[in-house]
């Protein structure tokens, strides 16, 4: 991402200070304020109880931004998401035609790979009862199975799902991927699955399963009780897309009936989870409260003073969305 | 590791059924008899026991075998350690002038590279943390640091340490190793170090350090007070080397002052660990049975098979022992 880390020109800004609007329904996106200052000290940056006159917004900087807010900003250039998907951007019916930028970030896929292989061998090995052991002062070995005879399918190969496959395959697990279309550049004994045509027989390979896809039409609700069925028996299911990518209710059966033997859950349809959910108290559910990958303040700061002198002066924003395909 | 997937010539073997003997005093060895008998069906193996005629024993495979047995052993022609160490065979003062043989072996580098991939995560991105408040049906936010602002070293750069280099690269961390003498080959943003001159810088820029060492003379309590020292306050050792790496009062000093923060133990001068040994009760220490890497039972029977038709057949054994430099 060596382009992302050039600095924006700042020819684009002369003679004017851009006013940016920090949006959420959910977070207090005050965090931001530093890295703006530090890293975009030409803008005005107002967060969402001081948005001032709408009309003199030029950027916003979302994550799950009140619906019908974005329309009332006639002078809006940029909506910038704080992370990889925009799924919780573009849910707004009154969502206006401007470039809407995704964001992409070093540290953003690290992170991601991080918490993926932690995730993966925290099962595979049995790290969970080690944990266990050691608290109740036990010398206790599990078996020790070998991560080439463990096969880790990674569903999306985005930037995220590539480096979470570059790192498995790294660390020696059999790694496969599928995504919407056919990908190429991945290591020859990485086995490449793509299309509706070639998901049951990626499934069928998945002894972990990690959803790294983008949320669209088309994948909500994919991990499903078919999905399951198809995923060789007892296999871990590991959530880091959105949380509606999952069907609640065939999912918590799956793991009832042993179908699923484990699921790692970092992303759900209302976060904080509910305190009466069923995930939190379910034997074979480890939730984590979306920290997966956050993208640093610094990144989003950035990515927004790049994104917005590029169409400024006239070029294509960076990782903007294509809005056909919806990512 | 193509070559060592080679078959053994048959030939070596025509004429003649050799006698394989499995010595230790800690593991009962005879989880390794299918192993052998599938793959070296040739050779009539003997667990300690029931040995025989030691006299006819042609190859002995170890795991810390009786002291002053294999001097008994006057036809003895290979000793095959199943560990990637030889440590606990060398130790035998009267140890009979044969080839003796590591283990290297894919899955033993791949089982290593995950346990300590996940141990590093585990502490950085406080996963015990979040499993326990998981496990208190709380939704409770750690702070997110990105991998590439946390260096990890790796001390020992051998076929186990160069597999968690990579891996920890792939996934982001910001990487460095210290070896006895300079390697190459490793991604050029691996910072290379090695022999005693350059160990105090190494140590200087270690958040994590890993110590996947030989243990020789040399390598004796190389974990001291000096060592942890010269780390960044706070850092967190991983000990998947021996366990007499380390200084045991030394470390638990470093501990409780804080100068280290946390420390993953898979390796103790005393397997298992003794019941009343202070490391079970330290709040910042994990204790694991030594399980991350264990060599499985059939690469063991592959390469005594291996080995024993080269030193047969006049030939040197695969990864045998340099009994100058101690492995």
């Amino acid at each position: 991402m060596a382009a992302l880390g050039a600095d924006a020109p700042a020819a684009a800004f002369e003679g004017r200070r851009p006013r940016v609007a920090l949006l959420s329904t959910q977070l207090d996106m005050a965090y931001l304020l530093p890295a703006f200052a530090e890293l975009f000290p030409e803008a005005e940056v107002c967060v969402q109880a001081a948005l001032g006159d709408l009309r003199t917004i030029d950027a916003a900087v979302c994550w799950m931004p009140p619906r019908g807010l974005l329309a009332r900003m006639p002078g809006l250039k940029l909506i910038q998401s704080i992370a990889a998907g925009i799924d919780h951007i573009t849910g707004d019916p009154a969502l206006p035609p401007v470039p809407l930028c995704r964001m992409v970030d070093t540290d953003l896929a690290a992170s991601m790979a991080a918490y993926v292989c932690w995730a993966v061998t925290h099962r595979q090995r049995h790290m969970q009862d080690y944990v266990a052991s050691a608290a109740a002062h036990v010398w206790q070995e599990q078996p020790v199975e070998p991560p080439g005879a463990h096969r880790v399918g990674i569903a999306g190969l985005g930037a995220l799902g590539t480096r979470c496959a570059l790192a498995l395959h790294a660390i020696g697990y059999r790694v496969s991927g599928w995504s919407r279309t056919a990908k190429s550049g991945l290591p020859g004994d990485i086995a490449l699955f793509h299309g509706e045509s070639q998901r049951a027989a990626f499934l069928a390979d998945c002894d972990t399963l990690v959803c790294l896809l983008p949320y669209t039409p088309e994948t909500h609700g994919i991990l499903d009780a078919e999905s399951f069925a198809r995923l060789p028996r007892g296999a871990h299911l590991i959530n880091v897309g959105r949380g509606a990518h999952v069907v609640e209710g065939d999912l918590l059966r799956a793991l009832d009936d042993g179908q699923l033997g484990y699921a790692t859950l970092d992303t759900f349809t209302e976060e904080p989870l509910p305190a009466d959910h069923p995930y939190w108290t379910h034997p074979r559910v480890l939730v984590t409260p979306h920290i997966a990958s956050r993208t640093p303040a610094r990144a989003i700061a950035r990515l927004t003073r790049i994104n917005l002198a590029r169409v400024l002066q006239g070029n294509a924003a960076m990782v903007a969305v294509d809005p056909a395909r919806g990512y």
